[in-house]
């Protein structure tokens, strides 16, 4: 199984690619696709949905996994990131994935022991669970290793 | 020119289509699509994606107008409203329309002279502007012909 992780954004979002093997989970790759709030909410939408359908194509993934809740800032910020979310939904969507849902705490918890985790300690985590040199920049990229990883270890727990 | 005017939401998404005649603005169509609660988030936005591409593409329409803004509620709907806007944006893109938005005060303002009108007097208002014997119901099928006799209204006042 290659799962692509996403942690959506209007502005930047970041993915990050495993691949399960036997009871390890293997790093593959991570980056960001950034849109400009200058360009047209649609242009936006069609370039972050286009994206993740050709990263989904492009690493071979099988499943994908996104993060499902918000972190609360206001409305315009909770409808941007509904809007990033649908579209990186539907780009995974296009691309032929499952999808499953994580809540942000369910994330943090997974990948770093329990809840509330900082960026940068999730950051971390994800470095030391990958057996990476360096930790995976920027953030979003990190989160959305850490969905993935979130997904392989839910996975892990329904296969017993 | 023949718009389709969509007002989004997660529930239920409004639609509704006007034909532009010389300097007449002319019924044609309008309805709803509806998406349970209990549909997993990913189906409920894909089966509006692909509805509302489907009628952008059976109307023959030329031109999409959606509305822009939220009425607040809480972060929760305004992320749910934000998913649902996506995917119908990113439906009628699906269907080659270019699409406008417009602000909901805007979208009342144009149809019943002045903003802040309730629901059942935009819906009177779009009744007589397109000469229907009874108000369109539900209120977001009326609430999506008012968003496509405002962009029939502005592209009017662009042309001169």
């Amino acid at each position: 199984m290659r799962i692509l992780g996403i942690d959506p954004g209007l502005n930047i979002t970041g993915y990050g690619v495993v691949e399960v093997e036997r009871d390890r989970c293997v790093y593959i790759r991570h980056g960001v696709f950034r849109t400009k709030p200058a360009q047209a909410r649609l242009d936006r939408l069609l370039y972050l949905r286009d994206e993740v359908r050709a990263i989904a194509v492009e690493c071979g993934a099988t499943a994908g996994a996104i993060e499902a809740g918000f972190v609360g800032q206001n409305m315009r910020a909770a409808m941007a990131l509904g809007e990033a979310r649908a579209a990186a939904l539907l780009g995974m969507a296009d691309a032929g994935l499952q999808v499953a849902e994580y809540a942000p705490a369910l994330v943090k918890q997974t990948v770093s022991g329990y809840g509330r985790g900082e960026k940068s300690q999730v950051a971390e985590m994800v470095r030391l669970q990958l057996g990476l040199k360096a930790v995976p920049t920027p953030a979003d990229a990190a989160d959305a290793l850490a969905v993935a990883i979130t997904h392989w270890a839910h996975a892990r727990l329904g296969a017993l």
